[in-house]
């Protein structure tokens, strides 16, 4: 049994959809970001550093999204979430996510806190540029060996980068204007999963 | 066998620590970044983004430093680079490589290369505490929980987090200014896998 603390549409969808892939039970426990509830005492001793998600496992609370959904996809191997280990997909799939994790999920952080650097018109320009070369290169590649990122298989790191794709929807250039992209991103909505999420959270906006 | 493209001291680092513990044959390829060998077009076929590292694993090249590390760990399960599936050690490997990744070796790709972003003394000051508030709360945990990452048990995730700390010994407060970090670091940099890769790549500063 799992304990997913979260908040919709924030980092701890690819943990929720993670969960639903795989079938595993699992209880929800909303975070309201805006009543601040992530700065309480009680989910500080859950999550000292105050963010979301924190997935309780067997009684022990864990954070960091990326690593939540490798550990999902390790303990439910029958899952779709992941390659089994030894195919060259495998090597795929652990460099996927962790260049999205990399590059995206820090990049977003600034862009959505830009009080966390410096917030100035030069700094969000180079952050914007940033996001969009991300788009740029993972458009290339899907381009020529998608529609996924492991190429014919889905696999959880399609979730993460379609979360990750959604976060976009208000820039100037929203990451579904890249062909590919928008592709998978299409493959990854249909998916029960992305629906049963969107039905859960209440979200509505893409 | 594996063939290791590298820069010394660069996040390839980590990689060859992680073969070293392993004991995983490999050749090592030097990139010889100040003459703009990652930029060369038979390395660009490896690693289209011209970064270092790059992994040669059965023919197929792979990038991103903390999944190759993962990998490695996954393919050579004897050695002690990952706690075992299944136990609570496990998560809290995926969390510390993931949190590593995300919040310092992006800030220090930033701090490096301020080009990036916006090379202004307010960014480069806001840089300077994120990574200190980094070094603050990993000092915390382990001076809690350590002497390790994880406890009592050495792993991988101490390799990457003793790499990123060298990177900060040239900043105002290098992170061996911290003592539970310094600890963690004294007792890596005594194994015989950091030993030998400072023959090998030729490093003398710490």
């Amino acid at each position: 049994m799992y304990t997913l603390y979260y908040s919709p549409g924030s980092a701890s969808m690819v943990v929720h959809l993670a969960l639903l892939e795989a079938g595993a039970p699992h209880e929800l426990e909303l975070v309201d970001l805006d009543a601040g509830a992530q700065r309480a005492a009680a989910y500080l001793k859950l999550n000292p550093r105050g963010v979301v998600p924190t997935l309780v496992v067997d009684g022990q609370p864990w954070a960091e999204s990326a690593a939540l959904l490798m550990l999902l996809a390790e303990r439910h191997p029958d899952s779709p979430l992941a390659p089994p280990p030894g195919t060259p997909e495998r090597a795929a799939w652990y460099q996927w996510i962790v260049y999205l994790s990399n590059t995206l999920m820090s990049a977003f952080r600034l862009w959505f806190y830009p009080q966390d650097l410096d917030d100035t018109p030069a700094v969000r320009a180079a952050l914007q540029r940033r996001i969009e070369g991300v788009w740029d290169f993972l458009d290339a590649n899907l381009a020529a060996q998608g529609p996924y990122l492991l190429g014919e298989r889905f696999s959880g790191a399609d979730l993460l980068l379609t979360m990750l794709m959604r976060w976009s929807r208000n820039m100037p250039r929203p990451a579904t204007g890249w062909p590919a992209l928008k592709r998978l991103a299409d493959l990854v909505r249909a998916r029960r999963s992305w629906q049963r999420l969107y039905e859960v959270e209440g979200l509505r906006e893409w």
